[in-house]
């Protein structure tokens, strides 16, 4: 008998649970699977409200087959963490796929991993991976060789079809789609700043333009000194 | 100020996590709202491998002005348990808006809140509906009245944004599609019976199979009771 696929997702405080909660519904239901959800020390996670417990401590996984990595506002701080980070460093040295959804990437992005790949990422964030030297792609789910990356949120959903379809075969993929409905209808015409209308668009903008200074600032800050402790490290080579 | 409107999301045992996870992570980004997940005295709550921690006891929730409830395998087993039927009953006769999720409204209709209305469901179970005197409806999303429902689990997105649109306009259902960039975009046209190619929509009527039959007749068994009590009822008057 062959041993199970393991997909691992490592979740921290204040990471946008659908990330990880959507493709986490698709992922379970995929034959000889098994989908660890992860955090440092397995210790309780919060999300928006959602309290998410008995998680499995990330360092004790040993290897993944799949990492897949979810964003939210929390993975500026995640970044800022080396333990966390070098986690996803460790572990993504062991797996055949690398994997994210939404701002997710940017994780990625700063362990090192997917220096001068394509990703995709949620659109607010998306031109920061270029401060990891990682090439930012406006599509929904985006492949560059074993990395497979979503944009943000719910194109969580559309990026674990792609992924079941990689590793289980598109008949695997429907048959979870079929079984969770997926015949998406949306009411409204507002889900991309290129389809929303521009008074949506500008309250959006408006609302995260008091956030997001702060935020950038602090992830400019982790490529820097990222890219620096690189420069110490070929120094010392 | 305006008091916050009060949504309540009762879960339990089984539940297919995405049923609420996704509208909750639309609805919590709704401004003056609070989301309520609830459980049987606050127990945490085990759905497909996700443990759900810190949760409101149900019993303790005095009101609320909107009643989610998603479905799951796990509904059977919370619609043979009296005692939480019975908060949903309550909870329900408070609500201003009663809504669902996939089996969710399988739960409306054992409770009895809902008889003589149309309502959707996952296209599995939708016309089990049929037994409690509930109106099966193919509709991705059904109103009738202030009863909202959504299909099948993934349904609960396009659900929630038509429930944002009504309880706070359809400028913030929009914004929140926005920043959750809610533009889906599935690899495969699945998602359906009717659009499933015939050897999937075979596959998982197979394995469907093994599992329906005892859980119709379990769902059947709960409505000839609750009738049955109704009458009972109803000859005591």
């Amino acid at each position: 008998m062959q041993a199970d696929l393991i997909i691992v997702m490592p979740i921290y405080q204040g990471v946008t649970h659908l990330d990880f909660t959507a493709p986490h519904q698709f992922l379970v239901r995929v034959p000889n699977t098994r989908v660890l959800v992860a955090s440092m020390d397995g210790e309780p996670v919060e999300a928006d409200g959602l309290r998410f417990c008995g998680l499995e401590p990330l360092e004790k996984i040993a290897t993944c087959d799949v990492l897949c990595v979810p964003g939210g506002a929390g993975m500026v701080a995640a970044i800022e963490d080396d333990k966390f980070l070098e986690q996803i460093q460790r572990l993504g040295r062991t797996a055949r796929y690398l994997t994210s959804v939404c701002t997710g990437s940017l994780i990625l992005a700063a362990a090192g991993l997917i220096t001068g790949r394509h990703a995709a990422c949620h659109w607010a964030w998306r031109d920061l991976l270029a401060v990891f030297g990682v090439i930012p792609d406006p599509a929904r789910v985006v492949r560059d060789g074993n990395l497979l990356t979503g944009g943000g949120v719910t194109a969580g959903i559309d990026f674990a079809l792609t992924l079941i379809a990689e590793i289980a075969g598109e008949g695997a993929a429907q048959e979870v789609q079929l079984g969770l409905e997926y015949a998406p209808a949306p009411p409204f015409e507002a889900g991309r700043p290129d389809i929303a209308p521009p008074h949506i668009l500008r309250a959006v903008h408006d609302r995260l333009a008091v956030l997001m200074p702060e935020r950038r600032e602090r992830v400019k800050l982790v490529a820097e000194k990222r890219a620096g402790n690189l420069r110490n490290l070929c120094t010392g080579c």
